[in-house]
């Protein structure tokens, strides 16, 4: 979370706007809270373009949740295709098949996740509901920098992208997309809200089985208030929304701001790796992350020692997940370029150290 | 929430504890959030007694995503039977006729929820999988003062209370319950978690439907963390159980003392409406609730004249529920004694007014 807003948040806490009151005392059909939550709506419709035909919802669940949640009001219980190229969308596989039939469209574990299948070879069903992907993928640290379009591969159905851990850190080409959903915790807010952007068109659809909090269609009916919603995750959120908006890098301003700073932030610590010996990334280059950067020590007996020069130094959670190993660096939007330079300073030190 | 806790938030926003970071900074399995998670935890347990059989969940979906995810986690698919006392009953019935056969146990629409129907009335069914009740309604003001003994009923099924709105204003009797779910937004914290306490031999034996994130098993099994948890709801539920455990009325100190104090505090505003013609609750003594007293002018016409003279005198939110009409006043455990004592002198006074 970006220092300003946190600080922000902390002068309201008692008193937003000279109401008299913390936001967490609001009533959510209140008219400071609806206030509050209409801000946040349109400015995360302007940072990402949002198009008019599509509604923007706040609900409960987490990225998670959406893998039951997606299926349950877009399947019809019939076919669905599933791209899996990580941990997150194999997720997303399995936990369909409770409410649908998920295909495996096309899978990236035959290079480990180091690669990202080509939408060219993608094995799409005929009469397919939709079309799954998590276009970015934490663990492995796989991105699409670019998605795919269905028309042109022959398919008319909706592509939904699991975009939890890179929204707002690059733009989003509405016209390919049916469905995107995130989870708060990486560039908006805290956790605790998920972010889900559905065209109109595919709201009304759910099976029977949907729980009525969940229903995109009522979700949206509602303005995300059929249940009550979570207001202060809601109101940091937009906070967060703000400080993007206020971004900027020469021309560029909020999302394609941070996006440049994005590719500068990862262009630094890539190739700094790719000219090192010591270090590798194992990703394809067509494929890397901007946010989430997988590497490893040629020598892994040195892990130990690396993670705790890294913690004597302020760098922290950089140990790799259990599931691949080595190490990983998350360089989310709040993270600014000092903070990478930084890393690669201590990436040559403890280079030097081991000599 | 009280003012204490709300500056405490405020103090730790970006350096808790001395961490150097803010809660919402912290890594959801990191050991400074997994500290904050655990103390909440057993802060809730004891205020509310919790046996050691039973399972402290923090959840997302709020209390009325409960509608569906109790069913989904007990019903097997059968009957269950659900007492209807009031809108969140009633709309409990509705939802979980999704998953199951709900049976209408017993219901106090004869009298338009203003009594609540005697266990002894009740027509539970043979085989039911649970008993639904809520024990609070907030809309109509009706409350459980004590929970029914299902085996005397000769019952074996598992009890589930919706406790959403009077949780930790009194004291829990566990022998009779299976499960009981709240969201946190009344007496627990903001919004985006729900406490659900299930009893052990509950757990497994959830719907395949039943999405894994709402799996109380699969929560239970990964100590809430099977998706990212919503981490600053539940660092603010831990402070306001802190405050809790701080409160003392004489020799009482937690729950008990709140009891106390809800106590005199409803005594206080139905004793002043059953003294009046001029205003009246319409609520059976026996089961008027301590949190949400609904009344009425005895003269309608004089409605938005009481409403403007209450907004004048600092008094908020007291508008009925546009489907019972008239005034209510939340007197939730946030409220002090003091609170009552200015509404009960503003009905006065505005009483002596209109004369």
């Amino acid at each position: 979370m970006p220092l300003e807003v946190l600080q922000q948040a902390a002068a309201e806490m008692t008193n937003w706007n000279g109401s008299g009151m913390g936001v967490m005392e609001m009533s959510h059909r209140g008219k400071e809270f609806i206030s509050i939550y209409e801000q946040a709506e349109a400015d995360v419709r302007e940072l990402l373009a949002v198009p008019a035909n599509f509604k923007i919802l706040f609900m409960q669940g987490g990225g998670l949740a959406e893998n039951a949640i997606v299926p349950l009001n877009l399947s019809r219980g019939e076919t669905i295709d599933v791209v899996v190229t990580g941990s997150w969308s194999e997720k997303s596989f399995k936990e369909a098949s409770k409410y649908c039939t998920p295909h495996l469209a096309a899978s990236g574990v035959d290079t480990q996740f180091t690669t990202l299948p080509a939408p060219k070879q993608w094995q799409l069903s005929a009469g397919t509901q939709y079309v799954h992907l998590c276009t970015n993928e934490t663990i492995h640290g796989v991105e699409f920098q670019s998605l795919p379009d269905l028309k042109a591969l022959g398919c008319d159905a909706p592509l939904v992208i699991d975009f939890s851990s890179h929204v707002l850190s690059r733009s989003v080409d509405w016209a390919k997309v049916g469905v995107a959903f995130g989870g708060a915790q990486k560039n908006i807010g805290p956790a605790g809200v998920t972010l889900v952007i559905v065209r109109e068109d595919l709201l009304g659809h759910a099976l029977k089985v949907c729980p009525s909090a969940f229903n995109y269609k009522t979700v949206a009916d509602n303005g995300s208030m059929y249940n009550t919603p979570p207001t202060y995750s809601i109101y940091m959120a937009g906070l967060t929304f703000q400080w993007l908006k206020r971004q900027k890098e020469g021309e560029l301003c909020g999302v394609a701001a941070m996006e440049q700073r994005n590719i500068a932030k990862a262009k630094l610590l890539y190739d700094f790796l790719d000219s090192s010996s010591f270090y590798s990334n194992h990703v394809a280059h067509d494929c890397r992350s901007r946010m989430n950067v997988p590497f490893f020590l040629a020598d892994a007996s040195r892990n130990d020692a690396f993670l705790a020069g890294a913690k004597a130094a302020g760098l922290l959670q950089l140990k790799g997940h259990k599931s691949v190993g080595g190490m990983r660096a998350s360089i989310y939007n709040a993270m600014p370029i000092e903070g990478v330079q930084a890393l690669v300073h201590y990436l040559q030190a403890f280079e030097k150290t081991q000599a």
